[in-house]
């Protein structure tokens, strides 16, 4: 590199302190919703909804848990924060308006980073139209600390609890399972080989589609919109964020019913095959335990079963709810039937 | 100890896992709120407000930024983390009616230290009128993790801002400043002597007033009844929490207004002043820039100046307003103006 070349700009946080960065960061935030009355800048946020009901989910992602700075840019970890916060107040059939970020930094942190970080979120915020209204920043010993609160609003009548299900109605599925859990694995993979050897590039080529999921996650959106369309009201709703044989028992458990899931009816990508086949990981393990998902489990009546094939057709339907004598199991295509159960493999 | 006594127990989370610890967690906690329409079990929290508006403020308290574990009991850190949250939708002169309480855990604690933090959580909670209704728990890397989100309610109009403090505008003080900061080097001295001499115990006999407001500081819950009941409404409000320097400075520059706070008018605890002399701090810069205070600062207009004395006797009128050529300065009792700046001790 020359001289005369520019490196990137690295301007510590104490030139700023704490209270400059927060004005510096600040300045940069739009608000664009109606239902926003106060952001950033007292002592908290002020919102006023027309619908009636207001709904609140936290997330915290902590280092060394959620995310590994090693292959995490800040931008798409800012994104994905996003995404695992408002994907829980989808999940109640209820629609996102504000979050509060709340974020814990310590000494490596330099300005440019954090707006990196803050980039990420504010692009997930325009995406999902929501406004960044508030929050904390701290100072952090051990490393990057970041938590998430999001706010929506739901009619009442409207808002799906994980309760609802009745026995005989219909398990609905968006997206695809396990392959955020196999970018992982990817990256995971690639950083071993570069910490043995590091002049060796990563080989990450044909993966795109796996390391999307894990890296800048999307939540349903699109689905909640949908179903609002169609008129559809699920009976009961969980975002599949700790894996598909957790959620779908937290759902059993609240609706107070067994559960069959057909095995064969599991939507798997192909990447997420390739990968699994490549390393030797059972493909389905990953898809009922890997977690980290963000797609949307719901259960609806059975008289529903035309409208959303048809009006759904991203959605598949993987099984149905029965009595709570039944259990909770897998059926494979021969017939065996395979307790589900909550153990996987992340912590 | 003989052996037939009982020890205390140690139960291991991974022997309830994540999500057994979660169940037992909840069990105990009570829905006492009726605008909690779900609180705990769900993939987000709903509530109703029959107010118009509502109010959200974030807190992250990190372990050895916010609190050392060395000599700071569980029970009253669940209390304290409450309190500051809580702090923070008073000063928006709002009510308090819920929170989610996010916790990262690392491998040192069992479960019934978990639930000795949740008792204390518990206990603030009753004392301010609050439900536990979300939050998100899990593993971390690196030290105790805790984040607070609590929302609240208030008519809109109602709501004080830091933004609305006017040009000779009275400044009010709730309590006294510094016993907190100065309850923390107390701690810090005994913790070093420990440290140096394990066998010595710690001497902190005459000081209960200054380690209280260190480890189990009160939100001035009675000071926005107060207000309500004689129909005062501030101008402007802010909670004390970086110090009193930092804080009027923040409603100074929202409010487009110098400030004069009066040296002697300062209100320092007797036990602040002691510990300060003996251990050669300057009880008045503890005062401005200690913070962990949790008070409450707030402007009336000049016509309020017999209410506030006769109706909220508890509240000192510090200062007041001004222009903002007149900058923001502290006046010593022979007339020198000191400018007021941010630097706290404290990072």
């Amino acid at each position: 590199m020359k001289t005369s070349e520019k490196m990137p700009e690295k301007t510590p946080i104490a030139t700023l302190g704490a209270f400059g960065l927060i004005d510096r960061l600040a300045k940069t935030v739009e608000l664009k919703q109606p239902s926003t009355l106060k952001g950033i800048g007292d002592d908290a946020a002020v919102v006023r909804y027309k619908k009636a009901a207001t709904v609140v989910s936290a997330e915290l992602f902590l280092e060394g848990i959620h995310f590994d700075l090693t292959y995490t840019p800040l931008k798409h970890l800012g994104y994905k924060l996003v995404t695992a916060g408002v994907s829980d107040i989808y999940a109640m059939n209820a629609t996102p308006r504000q979050i509060l970020l709340s974020i814990g930094l310590d000494k490596r942190f330099c300005v440019e980073e954090v707006e990196e970080l803050y980039a990420g979120v504010k692009i997930a915020c325009e995406h999902y139209g929501v406004d960044l209204a508030g929050g904390d920043t701290t100072t952090s010993l051990t490393g990057l600390t970041l938590h998430i609160t999001v706010t929506g609003e739901a009619p009442e009548e409207n808002i799906v609890y994980r309760s609802g299900g009745k026995q005989a109605d219909l398990l609905c599925l968006t997206g695809d399972l396990g392959a955020a859990y196999m970018g992982l694995q990817l990256l995971e993979r690639e950083k071993r080989v570069f910490d043995g050897n590091p002049r060796k590039q990563p080989q990450l080529e044909g993966y795109n589609y796996i390391l999307q999921r894990h890296l800048k996650p999307e939540a349903r959106k699109d689905i909640i919109e949908l179903l609002a369309q169609h008129h559809i009201l699920p009976t009961s709703m969980i975002d599949v964020s700790d894996g598909l044989a957790s959620d779908a028992l937290h759902l059993c458990k609240q609706s107070n019913c067994g559960v069959r899931i057909y095995l064969e009816r599991l939507p798997i990508a192909s990447e997420t095959f390739r990968l699994a086949d490549e390393i030797h990981i059972d493909a389905v393990t990953a898809a009922l335990h890997g977690g980290d998902d963000y797609e949307l489990l719901f259960t609806v009546p059975v008289a529903l079963y035309d409208t959303i094939r048809k009006e759904l057709p991203s959605v598949d339907i993987i099984g149905h709810l029965c009595p709570p004598s039944e259990g909770a199991c897998l059926l494979t295509p021969d017939n065996q039937a395979i307790a589900l159960t909550a153990q996987g493999w992340v912590g």
